[in-house]
C-alpha cells in the first residue's frame, strides 16, 4: 500500500447551528483536499453539535440535519469524508451515525452500536443502536468505522479486526474531566495492541453548557504507540500519514469474519505526496489542564450565547479572584467588569484586595455599596421579624442584594453574570440561592476549594503578572455576611471537607465507608452528608457550570429533592 | 375455582423513606389479612419510592432496600404479597422488580422487562431489563406478574396469556397528566379484551417533586369491563373478588406456551368469605381533575419536605389568586400566608382584590411596600445607568425585591415559598429570574394561562365561598411593573399564545406546521418560538413544579441552553 493520508478535523461546532457547522465541515474538507488527504474525519454529530438533547425530538430538526448533510456531499471530490450526523430510518427511528461521503455522494452509513446512557449521557432516550459494522477499503487498507462509545467496549474493535480492518477510525464527542485524557490514551493503546489495529480518533473540541470537549485527537499504530496528537482545548487539524510499518500485515483474503456488515471500496487519491512529520503536543500538567478547560468553558458559553462582556462580584476572596482571572483569560480583560459591593461587614482589607486584583488584571471595576438597600430591607422587615435574633436570614438578604445589583447591570448592559461559588460550597449549600448563586454561568461550580487555591497559585505563577494579592491566599476564608465570620464556623476544614465531598458525591461512598478511610469525627461526616442532601433544592436552581470532575452536580448527578434516605 | 380475593394497596410512599414505606406496606398486608385476601399488591418500587433517581447509584441505598424487603416477608402469613423493590444480581446489575412474598418467605422475583427511557423516565440509566416471565398459581387460577411499562407494550401480556395466565397483575407508578386516566383505561380494556385476561392494576399515589401519581387503580374482567376502581389522588385500599365469570375458562393443561419463565404455586387461603360489592369512584370532570392533581402536588411537596406553612406573594392577579386557593386547599388556610407587596405601579384595585382574596380564603395577610428598597436600588444604580432609559431592568428590580422579601420571610420562619408563574409565562420568559420565579415550588408552572382562568372559575364555583373577586377575572392581565402595562403589550392574546405553546412545546411542531393550523401572523408565531428558545436559561433555574400536561418543562423536555437552531 501507499501511505494512507488521514486528516482529523478537530472542530468546535455549536449545537443547533447547522449552517455554521456545515461551513466548518466544508472548510475541513477543503483543507484536507489541499493536503491531498485520502480521508477526512470530523467529530461525532458534527452536523448538529453534541449533545443536541431534545432538539432530536423535533422532526424539523432532524430534517434540517439531513438537508445539511446532503449539502456536504458535493464537496467531496478526490477524497472521502466521514461526517457525524443524525440518521433516520423509514420507521422514524434515529441513529447516531457517520456518513461516508465520496465522489460527491453519500455512499454508506455507519450507525453507532453502543449508546451511552449513564453519567451526562442520555443516548438511549433518542437513538436506536446500529447492528452492522462498516469497513471501507482505501489505498489497499481496510478501515473500520466506529463512533465514540463503540471503542470503550471491547466487542466492536475485535469484530472489525477479525473482519480484516487494520485501522479503526473513531468519531467522538468525549466530554472532559480531569484525568480523562490519560484514561483515553491508555484505553486506546490497549485496544490497539490487543487487536493489532491502528486507531485514528477524532474528538470534538469546545464548550457546550456544562460540558467541555477537549479535543486531543490522536493516531496510534497497531502496537498502541502514539503517532500523532492534536491540541487539547482548541481547534486543530491533524494530518497523518499511516504507513505499512504502523499496521499489521494484511490478512490473506480479507474476508469478513465475525462482523455483520459490509465493505465499501472508496476511491484512492494516490499520487506522490511528500511524507509528513508527526505532530505532538506538549501535555498540560494536571492543574494547568483544568485551568485551560475552565477558560474554554467560559469563552464558549459567552461566545455561543452571544455575550461579549462578563460581569462578576469581587469580594476580595479567592473564589472571585480565580473566576475573574478565568474570565479575563477567556474573553479578554477589557471585556470583564468586576463589581465590588461592600457592606457593614466588609473589611477594608478584602475591599483593597478586590481593587488590587481588578487593577492587576486590567479589568473594569465598579463599586456599589449595598448598605442603602440592606437598611431598607431591615426596616421593612422589622415589624414582621419583631424580637427575633439576626440569623442566616440577614446574611442571605445581603447576598441577594448583590445578586440583584449584578443582574440589574446585566439587564441594562447585556452582560453575562458569572457566579463565583466553588464545589465545596455548592455541595454543602454554603451559598445563597438568588444571591451569590445568581447568574448565567457558574465557572468554578465543579472545582473544590482546595483546587481553587491550586488553580489560583498556578495563575499567579504563569503570569502575566501575579494578579491575585498574596493576602487572598493567607486570609481565612469568610463570606463577610456577619461579624467576625469565617467559613470554618460552619464547615469542617476544607481539606477534610473536600475529601468527604469527593467520596460522597463523586464516588457514592456510604457514611461508614467514609469514616473507614478518613480520620474524622462521625458527627462531622454525618453533618456534611446531611448538608449535601438538604441542599439539593438549591443546586436545582443554580446556573450551569463547567464539569471538570468525573461527577459534577448537574446532568451527572440526578438526585430527587424530596428524599428521606438516611445516610448509613 | 373459589373466588380469588385481591387487595390492591394504593399507597403514598416517599422516595428514600425506607422505614416509612415499610410500615405502609406492613399495614397494607395486615389490612389484606383482615379482609382474608389471597393476594395483596402494592405499587412499583414501593420500598424505595418512585422515582429514586441517582439514589440507585449508591450501593448502600440498594442494600438498605434489600434489608427493608427482607423485613417484610415475615408478615405474609396466610396470603401472598407482591412488593415492588430494587433487585440486584451477583454482577451488581439492578432490576426494577416485584417480590413474591408468601408464608413468611421471599419465594420468587419478577423483573420488569420493558424499561421506559423517554419523557420523564430514565430507567435504562439504572436498570437491566428482565428476560423471564413469572406466573403464580393461586386458588386454581394462573396469574401473570408485570410491572408498569410491561403492559403498555403488547408482548408481555400476550405471552402470559399464551402461558395460561387468566389474570395479569400490574404494579405501577404511572405519573399523571390531564387525560392520562382515560388513556390508561382504554389501553387496559384493549389489552384485556384482545388477550382474554383480567387485569388488576395497582398504581402509586402522591406527589414526588415534579410528578403526581394519581392512583385510580383498577380491576378489569377478561372482556375489558371495569369491575372495581380505586380513588384518584388519594390513598385507597381496593378489595376485589375475582370470580370465574370475570375470567376466560382455563385452558387444557395450562402448559407454558410462548413465555420464558416459571410458574410458582402459592398457598391458598380458601374458607368462606362473604362476597364483596364492587367499588366505583365518581370520575372527576377534566378541570376538577387537574385542580385535585395540583392540590395533591403542593400538599405532598410541603409535607414530604417538612414544611407546614406556605407563603406566596399576592398581586391581585389571577395566577396568585389560584395559587393561594390551591395552597389553602392543600395545607389548610391557617397554614398559608399571603404577602401583598405594592409598588408605585400597583393600583388600588389590585391591592384591594388581593386583600379581599386573603380575607375570603381565611389566610394570613401581610403587607410590605417595596418602595424603600426600590428607591435605594435606583439611587445606587443611577451613577452607573446614567442617562439610559428605564427598561425591563427596572421592572426586574421590583420583581427581585419581592423575591428577596418572600425568601427573607421563608428563611426567618421556615415557610415554603411557592411561586405563581403559569406555563404561558414560563414558556415565553415573561417572568423574572430570582424575582417572581424565586421559591421552592412552582405550583402552576405547567398550567397555561387560559386553563388558569378555568381552574379559578371552577374553584369559585365549587366553594366554600367564591374567594376570587370577580374583577380578577375581568381585569386585563398585568405585571404592574411599569405604568399602564398589560401582558398583551408583550405577548399575543393568551388563547393564541397557549395554542402556539402547546403546539411547539408539547407537540414539537415546526413553525410551518403551526402556521398551517393556526390563523396567526407568521411574525407573531416566529416571535413566540424565539421567546421560548431564548428563555431556556431562565427555566433551568426555576423551581420544580407539578406536571399536568403530556410535556412539562423540566425532566420532560431537556433542551440545551446553548442552541442556535433557527425554527423553520
Amino acid at each position: 500500500m501507499v501511505p494512507l493520508r488521514l486528516a482529523l478535523a478537530q472542530l468546535n461546532v455549536t449545537v443547533g447551528d447547522l449552517d455554521g457547522n456545515r461551513r466548518l465541515v466544508e472548510e475541513a474538507i477543503r483543507q484536507a483536499q489541499a493536503w491531498l488527504a485520502d480521508l477526512v474525519v470530523v467529530p461525532e454529530l458534527a452536523v448538529t453539535g453534541y449533545p443536541p438533547e431534545d432538539l432530536l425530538l423535533k422532526p424539523q430538526f432532524v430534517e434540517a440535519n439531513l438537508r445539511t448533510l446532503a449539502r456536504l456531499a458535493p464537496w467531496t471530490r478526490g477524497l472521502v469524508a466521514l461526517v457525524g450526523y443524525v440518521d433516520r430510518d423509514r420507521r422514524g427511528r434515529l441513529f447516531n451515525a457517520a456518513a461516508v461521503l465520496a465522489e460527491g455522494r453519500h455512499v454508506a452509513t455507519y450507525r453507532k452500536q453502543f449508546l451511552p446512557n449513564y453519567g451526562v449521557f442520555d443516548e438511549k432516550r433518542y437513538f436506536t443502536p446500529g447492528t452492522d459494522s462498516l469497513i471501507m477499503e482505501a489505498q489497499g487498507c481496510r478501515l473500520g468505522v466506529t463512533i465514540c462509545e463503540d471503542v470503550w467496549e471491547e466487542q466492536p474493535i475485535r469484530a472489525l479486526a477479525a473482519a480484516g480492518a487494520r485501522l479503526v477510525v473513531n468519531l467522538s464527542a468525549s466530554p472532559y474531566h480531569a484525568g480523562k485524557l490519560k484514561e483515553r490514551e491508555r484505553l486506546f493503546a490497549l485496544r490497539a495492541r490487543r487487536n493489532r489495529v491502528a486507531i485514528a480518533y477524532c474528538n470534538l473540541v469546545g464548550g457546550q453548557d456544562e460540558l467541555v470537549f477537549d479535543g486531543a485527537s490522536l493516531v496510534l499504530d497497531a502496537r498502541g504507540r502514539l503517532i500523532s496528537q492534536g491540541a487539547q482545548f482548541r481547534e486543530d487539524f491533524l494530518v497523518v500519514d499511516v504507513v505499512p510499518a504502523h499496521l499489521r500485515p494484511p490478512t490473506g483474503d480479507g474476508a469478513s469474519r465475525g462482523a455483520r456488515g459490509r465493505v465499501v471500496v472508496v476511491p484512492s487519491v494516490g499520487g506522490d505526496r511528500p511524507r509528513l512529520p508527526a505532530q505532538r503536543q506538549r501535555a498540560y500538567p494536571p492543574v494547568e489542564e483544568i485551568y485551560e478547560a475552565l477558560t474554554l468553558g467560559v469563552r464558549d458559553y459567552a461566545r455561543k450565547n452571544g455575550f461579549s462582556t462578563v460581569v462578576l462580584g469581587l469580594s476580595g476572596g479567592i473564589d472571585s479572584a480565580l473566576t475573574a482571572c478565568l474570565a479575563a483569560d477567556a474573553v479578554g480583560a477589557s471585556h470583564v467588569v468586576g463589581v465590588v459591593m461592600p457592606s457593614r461587614f466588609s473589611s477594608s482589607e478584602t475591599q483593597e484586595d478586590a481593587r488590587a486584583l481588578a487593577e492587576a488584571l486590567g479589568i473594569e471595576r465598579r463599586e456599589l455599596s449595598i448598605e442603602p438597600m440592606f437598611q431598607a430591607y431591615l426596616q421593612t422587615l422589622a415589624p414582621h421579624f419583631g424580637e427575633r435574633q439576626a440569623d442566616v436570614t440577614e446574611q442571605n438578604i445581603q447576598a441577594r442584594i448583590r445578586g440583584n445589583l449584578l443582574m440589574a447591570l446585566s439587564n441594562k448592559f447585556g452582560w453575562l453574570v458569572v457566579t463565583t461559588g466553588n464545589k465545596s460550597e455548592i455541595a454543602t449549600g454554603y451559598c445563597t440561592l438568588y444571591g451569590d448563586m445568581a447568574g448565567g454561568f457558574a465557572v468554578i461550580k465543579d472545582v473544590p476549594k482546595t483546587l481553587v487555591y491550586q488553580l489560583a497559585r498556578f495563575r499567579n505563577r504563569r503570569g502575566p503578572e501575579s494578579p491575585i494579592p498574596a493576602s487572598v491566599f493567607t486570609r481565612a476564608p469568610t463570606a463577610e455576611l456577619a461579624p467576625r465570620q469565617t467559613d470554618q464556623d460552619t464547615l469542617p476544614p476544607y481539606d477534610l471537607l473536600d475529601r468527604i465531598v469527593k467520596a460522597y458525591v463523586e464516588e457514592d461512598r456510604s457514611l461508614r465507608e467514609i469514616l473507614q478511610t478518613n480520620r474524622a469525627a462521625p458527627e462531622t461526616v454525618a453533618c456534611v452528608l446531611r448538608m449535601v442532601d438538604r441542599s439539593e433544592y438549591k443546586r436545582r436552581q443554580g446556573p450551569p457550570g463547567i464539569k471538570i470532575t468525573p461527577k459534577a452536580f448537574g446532568k451527572d448527578r440526578r438526585m430527587p429533592i424530596t428524599n428521606r434516605f438516611q445516610q448509613q
